[in-house]
């Protein structure tokens, strides 16, 4: 397994992601090369600092740096030898097998989509959160790649999801609901209105719509949603739950009673803080890509960036790509043929 | 203050609305009459059982309901006799001011659009929810009402979002943000974007695009939105704080131990339920039509109806209406000067 690390562009400075990448290095045996990309002097001291000298890690040099207030597009055009970009052409060239980048989204997602091209079929990559409810985790997509989606998209991230819940998280038979208003067939916008329609028609385990009151109640694994509705439920999501544990913590330390309580009960929270920690994935992938593209969290510390490694490992490994083009593929003709069926309008 | 109260359709039957409306007039002296809409029989027998003798309670009878299965508008054509055509009847004939139901959420937006159309000026009436933070509360809108909007709804919402906030939650400058993917101005898609410009030009304290990661940290207090984002982002949060109660109270049942702290911090546990009880302001209103009316939860009990009457009574008692009126003809005026002034595309 061949993996680039794109090391500039978080939040915490390359030190943090370069001890990440030394932890996966150490845990992880089928790792053979891990390209850490950056700008070559700053890598090779935060290199020296974490006491990272395996010879599976290749330092490739990038002078720039597409920060989070670059615009994608335009900044991508200006920075040539920006290190998301250098990232990219190593997997382009074949060099590398995926890639892991906390850096700007909008950034990777354009180096990645003009670079890498999607794969045979899929229209649009879409980004996939795994996010951990009490008795499952499920997959929401879009959760930012493309804000403005047609049915067609949604019911291709139907199919991306729902081999992405199989093969990395292991669901049998993952059920994939569209995020909607209602759970009704008839409630929805424009855009979930038809792409229900099209889902209908796909060889998945389809059920339908579904709000916000079944996401966290084990009802759906893959959460079909257009790129806007998915980031800002994403966000708030993450938000919410971090404002609820600050809040608790904040009622919890009031006074002694409180405090020998909580001290008491305080197994039962770590219990729940490790099932959310979102440093367990590390990482959304941006999926239907001639690539695996992790999207680690600016904010990504050393333990995430460690899972984000694994986890991209883990989907090239699974050879999801041959699976989602042998799907979509299959999607396609199912759609095309069934609107070739269907009677004309008159 | 005259209120009606459409006593059928919620979850729980009319027993429990009339035991609130009970309350309500227990508490309220400034209700001087309170209409109970439903099948006479059973609301008597529940006004009965309720031991409700108040003289300003007044039974109107109608033969029919409109069902959480009922579509909207099919329905109202179909039920012509159901409670909340009956209810937004009384008010449309001026023998009261107010509505409060439980019922079919689209069927109440759809009755009181149709019967009582919009305030002047106002394009759409949108559903403004209240959702507690730790910090502050704030305005959710549109939570539901139109779920294909326009900017200039989006604009007007921000308006009316506003009117709701300084003058009924006591906010004396509210914070006004477009929910979207980022802060910055580029961060969107169509709708809010073009949004945007025209909420830049409004004479609010518009503060720009805000994000989920904005929502529970105390930095806004109106969020504009469609309608099915607003939704979306409303169940997911109700779902989400249900959850995380429903899984702490369960790991901190696991064992003695942590039961003793649950037992010793529980009044820690108890200030932020009753922060972020649904039952605190009983329902949404439905902002810019020719009345107030407030959306129960069709799961609404008891003290969500009382505590909803007595908020749908304040916006009256406000003056709301006048006040929306008047600002929404000045936003009207500004947009359309501005654009008046806006050389000509060539």
């Amino acid at each position: 397994m061949r993996i680039v690390v794109d090391v500039m562009g978080g939040d915490h400075g390359c030190e943090v992601v370069i001890a990440g990448a030394k932890q996966a290095l150490e845990e992880d045996a089928s790792l053979t090369e891990l390209f850490l990309v950056g700008k070559e002097e700053e890598v090779r001291a935060a290199m020296k600092s974490a006491g990272l000298q395996d010879p599976r890690a290749q330092v490739v040099h990038a002078s720039e740096v597409l920060t989070m207030e670059d615009k994608p597009v335009v900044g991508l055009r200006r920075k040539k030898d920006c290190s998301i970009a250098r990232a990219v052409e190593l997997v382009k060239d074949g060099r590398a097998d995926a890639i892991i980048s906390p850096g700007n989204t909008g950034g990777v997602v354009a180096a990645s989509t003009i670079k890498l091209r999607p794969l045979p079929g899929v229209e649009r990559p879409a980004i996939a959160t795994v996010i951990p409810a009490q008795e499952n985790e499920f997959v929401l997509l879009d959760a930012g790649a493309n804000v403005e989606c047609r049915p067609i998209h949604l019911a291709q991230y139907a199919i991306l999801g729902s081999v992405y819940s199989r093969e990395v998280l292991g669901y049998a038979k993952p059920r994939v609901g569209i995020l909607s208003v209602g759970t009704e067939d008839v409630k929805g916008n424009e855009l979930t209105l038809e792409a229900f329609k099209l889902c209908k028609q796909l060889d998945i385990n389809f059920i339908g719509n579904v709000e916000g009151h079944d996401l966290f109640a084990n009802r759906v694994d893959v959460v079909v949603c257009d790129g806007f509705v998915g980031n800002v439920v994403l966000k708030t999501c993450e938000a919410m739950a971090k404002g609820m544990f600050r809040w608790i913590k904040q009622e919890l330390t009031k006074n002694v009673v409180r405090k020998t309580g909580a001290w008491l009960a305080a197994e039962a929270f770590r219990t729940i803080k490790r099932r959310t920690d979102s440093d367990t994935y590390g990482g959304a992938p941006l999926l239907g890509l001639n690539s695996i593209v992790t999207i680690a969290h600016g904010s990504a510390r050393e333990a995430a960036i460690k899972n984000g490694i694994r986890h991209t490992g883990r989907a090239v490994h699974n050879g999801i790509n041959q699976i989602i083009t042998t799907e979509i593929a299959r999607a396609n003709a199912r759609l095309d043929c069934r609107a070739a069926e269907a009677p004309a309008p008159s």
